[in-house]
């Protein structure tokens, strides 16, 4: 049901990306982080202890805002200004790194919570591995 | 990699939830179904014939925003106001009909626009599973 | 420094909008919803009495996407796909229909909330002014 | 009819911002820039000249998705992570400084990339002012 490979390869500057693998898996994870972060949101505003996780809630929002446009952005990424792309990689990466550290706190207390700092963490990881693969891109 | 069954099994409300399957499947095929539009757009933008794609380009990003944007509503779902998430799916319904018709005129020539026709037509059927269980729900 | 208007009169397609008034101004109207319903339910998640405005927030979170989202939407009305603009435009009304509704239980305890159902309603007019001029744009 | 001045000075942490002012204006110019680039984009898409454009549409649609955001992002400021309010001003001062650059070669021939490229200079200044009181409040 996931075509996010089959679009990727369609796309006619395709083979410009060949020597770039793991965009795709960051889109999924870039995805996969903000609808996790909306939801752990929704589930910290049902909680009866909903005081404590104020600054989990902004967090939550932040993050998954910024890991949605993200994954809207890879996909300009056929032709990027690579300094725009980092530029937004490296909010992903804050974002998901202050969320995840937020989120931790409440992870035995909240399922929702520890759900989350997971996500957080794939999306960095995923996200870092395309920083990391961008200069040579970039010059290419 | 996937974590949005085990976030929304997490929500404090999960129970209320139990008796509406479809609500998860729809989140993932809007997810789905955006990015790729996000994306048929960008190869479209690449393509020497794009003159022939500007109605295309239009639907590609019109979709693509809503389908990202139903997602997000539906991790609310879990004391939606009714109203609105009836209104929001019908947009999106609409939206998909739209893009999925304008890409399938191109389908012959761009495998990208097959393949987004293709998560167009996933995602309304995915969207309209979830409208005809929400009255249900609305009641409850 | 607002360049709504400016920016719609150098379309190239800007002929065919002169007989549809109130674009910039729907525009307008859902960017400022937006953000005000963004800015209201941080302010909610704020207050002591978080726990009587989780509604509220939902609600909020929900009329801020959607407006920002029909603003977009709206840039692309110069050869829009009728069915799918009507759509959002209803989803948008539905939204601030809601929203309003809400905040207006709260505004005489919180001010954010009063300002925000005024906003809500001041979107909802703009958005059926344009609902109102769009069949005879549909058929131009 | 703008509000957002309004809603800030509602919000009950409204004084840990009463040293910082640049806010309201930051997120005007966000949402305006927001705007005006997916106009751009939509208008480059209708020019019969659409291939010179290409980079232009994507730098467009970056920079509309990125200012769009950070207007967002910045009413969480009340109580915001520094760190990823920074990353992301960054982020939106790179996208419009490329938009800009873009939309600069083409405001000759193009009156709307002429604006497109005022709104980014004029959202680069806003969010670089906010940037630079940010130290500032995140010790406070």
């Amino acid at each position: 049901m996931n075509h996010i490979d089959a679009i990727l390869n369609a796309h006619p500057n395709h083979a410009r990306m060949d020597s770039i693998p793991g965009f795709a898996a960051a889109i999924a994870a870039c995805l996969d982080c903000s609808i996790v972060c909306h939801s752990c949101a929704d589930a910290c505003v049902a909680e009866n202890a909903i005081q404590t996780l104020q600054r989990c809630i902004r967090l939550n929002l932040d993050c998954a805002t910024i890991c949605g446009m993200t994954a809207t952005m890879l996909t300009h990424a056929f032709d990027p200004d690579a300094r725009v792309l980092h530029a937004q990689l490296r909010a992903c990466l804050a974002a998901c790194v202050a969320c995840a550290e937020e989120c931790a706190r409440h992870a035995q207390t909240y399922e929702h919570c520890r759900i989350c700092a997971e996500a957080c963490h794939a999306c960095e990881r995923a996200c870092q591995q395309v920083m990391e693969r961008l200069p040579a891109m970039a010059m290419a």
